[in-house]
């Protein structure tokens, strides 16, 4: 479902094909936590380039629910939005509750109701087929950093059990499954879990247990350690990585596809990306500037807003705010892969993100 | 600055010539508190066909300051909205607080930071100058109904001094001030101060001390004494009106331009306006269902969302829900008053109100 188009470095530019559309990578895929990236609409995300949405099923499967959802057409006709969507398989959410872990599966306790609830491998395919994503991902088994070897290595071992389940509990052929890779930043355990994950059959990859404050230098090895097992043409997709020294870091170690709730997070706070550097909306420095957030951005919010007015809105508490500075900081990151995509075509990937980076450090 | 166009019974048709372009009366104001409307930004006001933008100046002389607006070129600058403006005097917000009233002017707290501010009728002028609104309002003198004749008369007075003061302070050519008619719902009071503003030579009228919890009745009682002595080339504005009946109610009397948070306020609460009655989006009953919020609505919302995921964004916290309730809530008011004008240059103003008023009752 996906091929490579060029090559600068281990950098690659491909594209990923799906049942609503292509995706040019490297792609960074804004959250849409609860079938609706927060603060902005469906709209603004196709405005500002979005080439496919994120959705997370722990919420989803709780409210509204799964089945109301498969009838109103899934995600895309439940969200109105027709280009490509990725769910996660509920496990990132699921394991922040301290759930209750067995081979079969994961119980825990729903923050909406309290409610008990038990999810396997095999369910998690199904509610994710009853959302009719484009690509669904494997129920995975996570530990927090740092964590002992052996837990890691049986978290890892597992996973890869639970991916071989949801694989055979698959039942729809339109919707591609995600095997994930983890390991924690231990080098021989991303390996031996990236090369089973490889023989497992899996479509596409998802490098999971990352972006959870390991340092930088650690991330890059666990990369680069499951990267080297992974095939060359298939799909790498980095989860909850997002920021840009991240995220070109990963691209760099031959990684294509991304996904962070920061640049709406940081939006909401008031802070502004910017490939300059970032900085806070609401010092008071802003409160006369006629200037755009950014220079030369082509974002709606730039082109019709001073950091005057921004400031005013966000130091007041009014909600436009919000959206407004998280459709410039969405921007902001989907521009800097379409940046990437060019560079890697015109095989100037380091000298891009040479430039890119003596820049944020001006 | 007004020119009446056509009329049905005593319903006007009519065009108001600003620097900023024309407004075509009846016409609905959303109300931009700082300099923006709640949850919604220009590009939507735009889309959803809003001529003029109203905003408060009470919020604006304190935060960011009328000084620092027009240094940003005016609210147009500032809030980078190209259309027609008008800001009210800051007094329906003053006289909220308890202030200290003389003749001179009125003393208050401020509700952003405790100051003593002490506006005058002169100041009013000048800020809103300084705000740059194509619009300006004179600040009045307004008391809460019930009230004994005695203070409602004194306020009346009052209120046509302090017209005279206002127009004696105006130093711009390209603003225009108008007058309030003030008199709480006594019929008498109103004839008597409608009169002496129109002779105070205002290019238009505001009809103000209405909307604050009188009957229907008392309302049009008011409005008919008011409009028996203001002039019929001037444009007449019933201030802080914005539901249905009322706003049909007033220009059936005679009335041009109307505002009120109402619609904008209703949407953040859940609470959908349609033709055929309103309900909240947060009924069980909305769950599952796939239509718009109302049949045949042009606007941003009714083209993209179902009540469904409205309702799923709404009962779980999302933002995006207040702004696309919101929009639905202004393009219906909007649309209203387009609907309203079609029918009086139909000269078809009475049957048009039969039948909106027979579809809410059903």
């Amino acid at each position: 479902m996906w091929e490579l188009l060029a090559a600068s470095g281990s950098a690659r530019r491909g594209r990923l094909q799906t049942p609503h559309g292509a995706v040019e990578t490297p792609a960074f895929m804004p959250v849409g936590t609860r079938a609706g990236v927060k603060a902005v609409d469906a709209d603004d995300l196709e405005g500002l380039g979005a080439q496919i949405m994120l959705s997370n099923t722990y919420h989803l499967m709780l409210r509204p629910g799964a089945e109301l959802i498969a009838g109103l057409g899934g995600l895309h006709g439940f969200a109105g939005w027709s280009r490509p969507t990725l769910t996660d398989s509920g496990g990132f959410q699921v394991f922040s509750l301290a759930p209750k872990v067995t081979e079969e599966g994961v119980a825990f306790q729903s923050t909406y109701d309290g409610d008990r609830v038990f999810l396997t491998p095999e369910e998690a395919v199904h509610i994710q087929e009853q959302l009719g994503a484009d690509i669904a991902m494997q129920l995975d088994v996570l530990v927090g950093l740092p964590a002992p070897r052996p837990d890691l290595e049986a978290a890892m071992e597992r996973t890869l059990r639970w991916g071989e389940r949801a694989l055979r509990a698959r039942t729809r052929d339109d919707q591609a499954l995600f095997g994930i890779v983890q390991g924690g930043v231990d080098a021989e355990l991303r390996a031996r879990s990236a090369a089973a994950t490889a023989r497992a059959g899996f479509p596409g990859f998802g490098i999971g247990g990352l972006s959870v404050g390991e340092s930088a230098a650690d991330r890059d090895r666990a990369i680069d350690a499951t990267v080297a097992e992974l095939p060359g043409d298939k799909v790498r997709y980095v989860m909850g990585l997002g920021d840009t020294e991240g995220v070109l870091a990963a691209i760099s170690r031959g990684c294509d596809l991304f996904d962070c709730v920061w640049p709406t997070r940081l939006a909401r706070h008031g802070k502004v990306l910017t490939a300059s550097g970032d900085f806070s909306i609401k010092r008071a420095e802003f409160a006369a500037d006629p200037r755009p957030l950014e220079e030369g951005c082509d974002c709606a919010t730039c082109a019709r807003y001073s950091r005057a007015y921004l400031r005013h809105l966000k130091v007041t508490g009014e909600l436009s705010a919000l959206r407004l500075l998280s459709i410039h900081n969405l921007r902001y990151t989907i521009r800097l892969m379409a940046d990437v995509r060019a560079a890697i075509e015109a095989d100037e990937f380091e000298e891009f993100v040479g430039k890119r980076t003596a820049h944020r450090m001006a």
